[in-house]
C-alpha cells in the first residue's frame, strides 16, 4: 500500500504556497497551491491557513507536515534558525523545530548560513531542493537554484561548503518595471531562451560584468538611437543580469553544474549556461523539493528514533 | 554696465528647471529653481510654463533664452538631436536648435550620442555642463559627471572621443526603496561620505565588480545574521554601485579625473576617488552648467554672425 498517504509536505515561500499529499515512497497523491503573500498568512495565522488548505483536500488529522522556506523564517511561524556552512545538507530534517501545540506532528526545516563578516548570506527552503537535488546528482560539486534569489552552492559529498546568493531574479524585475528602461523594456512578456539578444546579453554580462551598469543605460539608448524593440530589450536586460551572474559565481566554461529550476527559468538558464560552455544536469526543482521534504522527514524520524533507543 | 540683463540661462531636467538671469560677463543677477515634472510641464505646455517662470522675475520680453537638458529631448519642446562622437563640444550652441514662433529668441542645445551598434549611448544637458567643465580644466581627458545616471567623458582637448552611462544613482534609489533590501538600508538618510561601510563598499565594487550582484545580497544577510543597522547598510548599498561604476569606467588609481558634481553627491564620489588613489580636480557643477550656457549662446550668435557675413 505505498500509495496510502503518509505525509504532507509543504514549501512555504513568501509569496506562495505549495502543498503535496505524498505516499510513504515518494509518490504525489495529491496537490495543492496558493499565492497568499506573507502579510495576509501573518494576519490570519499560519496555523489556521495551514488547516484550511488540509480541510481543503480532507486530509486526515493524524498525516505529519514538514515545512520548509520562509515560515521558518523570524518572521514566519516558528523560527527555524540556520545550520551554519560547511554543513551536512542531509541533516537539516534531524535539526528540524517542531511546532509545539499543533494537533498534528509539524517541522519546520532550518535554513542555511554563511556566517562570515565580509559576505554573510543566507538561504531559506532553497537547502531542502539541495537535499532532494543532491539525491538526484550525489558527486555533484556546483549547483545553480536560479530565482527572485539566485542560489550558487559548492559542495563537497553532502557537505555544503559554501553559496553565493545573487539579486538577478528580483534586479530584473524592479529594473524592467521601476527605471528609465521600462519605456524601452515594455511590460512583462517572457523572454525568449534562443533570442540572439538575450544570448548576446549573456555573452557581455558574463565576459564584461564591470560594465553591467553602463550595458543597461545602454538598452535606453539602443531604444532612442536604433529604435529597438521592447521585446530585445527585455531579453537583453535578462541575459546582461544572468550573465553578470555567471561571471560573479566563477564560471569559466567546461565544468558541470547542476542546474535545479522548472519551466521558463530553466530554459532560460540552460540556454545561458549552454551558451558559456558550460555542461549542463537540469534537475527539475519541482521534484527536488519534494524529494528533499520527504528525505527531510526521514531524518527527523531517524533522529527520534535514535533518541528513543538511547 | 556688465551686470545688466543679457541672458536667460536655462538647464531643463526631467525633474527640475533651474534658471539664471545672466549679465554679458557671466554674473548671476537672479535664480529661479521649480520642480515640476516633465509630465506636468508637457500638459501645461514648454512655452506657457517658460514665460510664468519668466514672468515671476519681471524678466524684460526682449532678453533671449538658452536651454539644455530634457527640454530639447522627442518628448520634450522642441527636439534638438544630438551631436555623434567624436564631436567638439565647442560647438554645441552653434548646432542649437532655435525655438520658432516665440517672442524672444530661444535656443535648445543639442545632446551627444554614440551611434555604435553594440554599446549606444546618450547625453542630454551633461554636454553643456561638460563645454563650462572643459572651459575650468581645459587640459582634462577625463570627466566623471555623477547622477541618476553617472557620465564619464574622455576627452581630446575640445573634442569629446567617447563617453559611457552607468545607471548608478537611479539603481541605488530604485533598489534602496524597491527591493528586499528597504527592510535593511531602512528610508532615504543621507549617506556620510566618510563612513568605513561606505568606503569598503567602493573597494569592494571597484576590485571585484562581477560580485556585485552577490554583494547585495549580502547587506540582507549582515542585517540578519550580524543585526547591521540602516546607516551602515545603506552606505554599502551606496559604495558598491559606486565602486563598480569606478571599475566599469576602468580607472586604475594615478590618474587625474575632473569631477563635476555639487553637494551631497560631489563629497561621495570626491571621498570615493580619493579611496581608490585618483587625483580629483573639483568642478562645481552649477557653476560649469551656467558657464556652458553663456558660452552655448555666444556660439550661436557667432554662427549667425558669420552667416550674415557670408
Amino acid at each position: 500500500m505505498s500509495t496510502s498517504p503518509a505525509l504532507i509536505a509543504v514549501d512555504w515561500g513568501t509569496s506562495s504556497f505549495r502543498l503535496w499529499l505524498m505516499s510513504s515512497d515518494g509518490t504525489v497523491i495529491a496537490e495543492h497551491r496558493s499565492h497568499e503573500g506573507m502579510s495576509e498568512v501573518a494576519r490570519r495565522g499560519f496555523g489556521t491557513v495551514l488547516e484550511s488548505h488540509l480541510a481543503a483536500l480532507s486530509i486526515p488529522d493524524s498525516l505529519p507536515v514538514v515545512i520548509c522556506g520562509m515560515a521558518g523564517s523570524r518572521q514566519g511561524w516558528v523560527e527555524a534558525g540556520y545550520l551554519e556552512t560547511p554543513a551536512d545538507v542531509t541533516t537539516i530534517g534531524a535539526n528540524a523545530t517542531v511546532v509545539s501545540g499543533a494537533a498534528r506532528p509539524i517541522i519546520i526545516i532550518p535554513g542555511l548560513a554563511v556566517r562570515s563578516i565580509s559576505e554573510p548570506d543566507v538561504m531559506r527552503g532553497e537547502e531542502t531542493q539541495l537535499l532532494g537535488a543532491h539525491l538526484e546528482m550525489p558527486g555533484g560539486e556546483l549547483y545553480c537554484m536560479p530565482g527572485t534569489h539566485s542560489k550558487w552552492v559548492r559542495m563537497d559529498g553532502a557537505v555544503v561548503t559554501g553559496f553565493e546568493t545573487f539579486m538577478t531574479g528580483e534586479l530584473f524585475a524592479t529594473i524592467n518595471a521601476g527605471t528609465i528602461l521600462k519605456h524601452s523594456t515594455g511590460g512583462e512578456g517572457p523572454v525568449d531562451a534562443q533570442d540572439p539578444a538575450f544570448l548576446t546579453g549573456v555573452r557581455d554580462g558574463w565576459t564584461r560584468p564591470e560594465k553591467t551598469t553602463h550595458h543597461l543605460f545602454s538598452i535606453r539608448a539602443g531604444h532612442l538611437l536604433h529604435d529597438r524593440g521592447a521585446d530585445e530589450n527585455r531579453a537583453r536586460l535578462s541575459g546582461l543580469l544572468i550573465g553578470a551572474e555567471f561571471a560573479g559565481a566563477g564560471i569559466q566554461g567546461g565544468e558541470q553544474i547542476g542546474l535545479v529550476a522548472s519551466g521558463a527559468l530553466q530554459r532560460l538558464y540552460h540556454a545561458a549556461l549552454s551558451e558559456c560552455g558550460v555542461r549542463v544536469r537540469d534537475i527539475d526543482a519541482d521534484a527536488a523539493v519534494r524529494r528533499g521534504l520527504v528525505e527531510a522527514w526521514q531524518g527527523y524520524e531517524n533522529r527520534n528514533g535514535d533518541r528513543k533507543r538511547a
